[in-house]
């Protein structure tokens, strides 16, 4: 298979820093569409994988799954674009399109396993993917998205992980104006779940566990913050919300923010994958107010393509920091520390 | 407030065995139903309250809330019962009825908490509550049953908490025809499980940790059993059910069976109330295939009252073992090994 090589980005080992490397990529097959990637977000997942946080990294890892680019050439049987649109690509490239998942346009639940844009299996060239910290990208049409016009480009970028990730359980879990959302933790997710919440209608609170984050969600559209250690604020919100969007990314104990779910309600991880080994959840708020405790991974293509239309028409993108991508090992430090406003996006013509 | 004496099986403490004493029902008011008990069923909730498991234990406890009899007299204001007339009392005597859950026909979730048939608190006398395992017991008609009159009565008891607690969550998560579900216990709910997901048409499995239970479960009308501890067999169902009615009523792991739920699936805890302390459960098969973790507590009256239509129409009662109510300090060391199949429901002829 015909291949040309770009620059990238990437980590040779897991304590290696990103350096730039050249990869290849595919010539553009008959549905494969070829984006020069103009901007990328950096999701906490790029880190983790950089440094085999969660094992099973293959190397070099060229992190990057919030792709938003300008389309440079396609493939001879490709429909839904052309070259010099916008277009993005999220976690996935590929999927085994046959599974009922597939075929209900749930490609993250793929049976057989969705090809995910970094250190996914490639089934053209062999060896692994390699994600959007490079020129260019080869992907089949099917996992291209359409980018509105009228979007500030680099903020659209962290929609393709963060927004869809947490756009998907708001859609799923039936949020709308009558709905009452809480989200639990405010960064790169957080921050995206109070404004889709906020987009859908919802009366939207967000959990703090200090007063200092206060006025930043209120500005991101929170109607109301709880500080999530003083009881009696705890307490007031008792059985108050339909749908809590957790977004915090390591074990933490549940069972409060439980008591806050509604009769019926749902609590849904999208953050912490692992074990409650130290935070016990207990069986006693979901069996007395029959609530449940659900996960819930990115979002399928389609449903992909909706929160970016929803997106266009209601104005909503990302609050972003964008830099170079010489600074992306910077980057993944202050990303440690929470210390960015909330999330970077890296400016790839650095590259 | 008028009362009178009757006999009653209740335990002084929680070191004490359960014997003879007398006890006082108030007569009755406008809206009361005062029933002659035929047959009570014996629920491990019985035996934990009798002996302080779970803590708050109020004695004497006179415990019993699976209660069949028939009318002996009605108030100036009853209109759906006549003296004479079958009648069943579970889990529950009373509740605001102002509620959102009350107005909701949910009065197990009542947010002001519902008067148990036993242990809870005593809006007409004072005190506590007493069960079933009495001569009469005193009810205001809103929580008082009917019973179809083609069921053998004493069959009927276990329905009053056994059956709704399973059938609760069937209706809940929509079983029906197309339904495969799966039940995780043998017991007095799981029995009535596999009775009650089959009588609504779904395919029934139960897990099963031995081989042992295989052929009573089939007799049961359970489709399959798959025996937890054989990996090939677990990995043979990966994915396939809807609905999981988890039965066990002490911590377990389930992760093996959250493997098994299908995407969207939900696996339903009807029994363990507390933490998971040693059995970590694991958010991946969440995430990865969006399932969730549910409780559920019983059921609402209406749809108890649905439940025992459905039962006298698809000729459903529990498989049960009638004993004295002077055998009933036997029965709770028999129920502690699990050695009864698989309801013991007292004849309270006996008292």
């Amino acid at each position: 298979m015909s291949t040309f090589t770009v620059k990238a980005y990437g980590a040779e080992s897991k304590i290696a820093d990103l350096q730039e490397i050249n990869i290849n990529r595919r010539e553009v097959t008959a549905k494969d569409i070829e984006i020069e990637i103009l901007y990328c977000g950096v999701c906490h997942s790029d880190l983790h994988t950089a440094r085999n946080d969660w094992g099973g990294s293959l190397y070099p890892v060229v992190p990057g799954h919030e792709i938003v680019g300008r389309i440079t050439n396609v493939g001879s049987e490709v429909s839904k674009f052309k070259v010099g649109d916008l277009a993005a690509v999220g976690c996935m490239v590929d999927s085994c399109g046959e599974c009922e998942s597939c075929k209900h346009d749930l490609e993250q639940y793929c049976q057989n396993g969705f090809t995910g844009t970094y250190n996914g299996k490639d089934k053209h060239l062999g060896g692994h993917t390699f994600g959007g910290y490079s020129q260019k990208v080869v992907v089949d049409e099917h996992f291209v998205l359409s980018v509105p016009e009228n979007l500030d480009l680099a903020a659209v970028a962290p929609l393709l992980c963060a927004g869809i990730t947490t756009w998907s359980p708001l859609r799923h879990w039936n949020v709308g104006p009558d709905s009452k959302v809480a989200v639990v933790g405010l960064g790169g997710l957080g921050h995206m779940a109070i404004k889709l919440a906020k987009g859908l209608g919802a009366e939207v609170t967000l959990f703090s566990r200090t007063p200092g984050k206060t006025e930043d969600a209120k500005k991101l559209g929170a109607d109301h913050v709880v500080i999530s250690t003083e009881q009696a604020q705890m307490d007031a919100v008792k059985g108050k919300f339909d749908v809590i969007i957790d977004t915090v990314p390591y074990e933490h104990d549940i069972n409060p923010y439980m008591q806050t779910v509604a009769l019926n309600g749902t609590l849904v991880l999208v953050g912490f994958v692992g074990e409650f080994e130290n935070e016990e959840p207990s069986t006693r708020p979901m069996i007395f107010q029959r609530r449940s405790v659900a996960g819930s991974l990115i979002g399928g293509i389609a449903e992909t393509q909706e929160l970016l239309d929803f997106c266009g028409k209601h104005n909503i993108v990302s609050d972003i920091e964008l830099i170079k991508i010489q600074d992306i090992n910077e980057a993944y430090e202050r990303m440690l520390k929470s210390d960015v406003k909330y999330r970077f996006v890296i400016d790839m013509q650095s590259l």
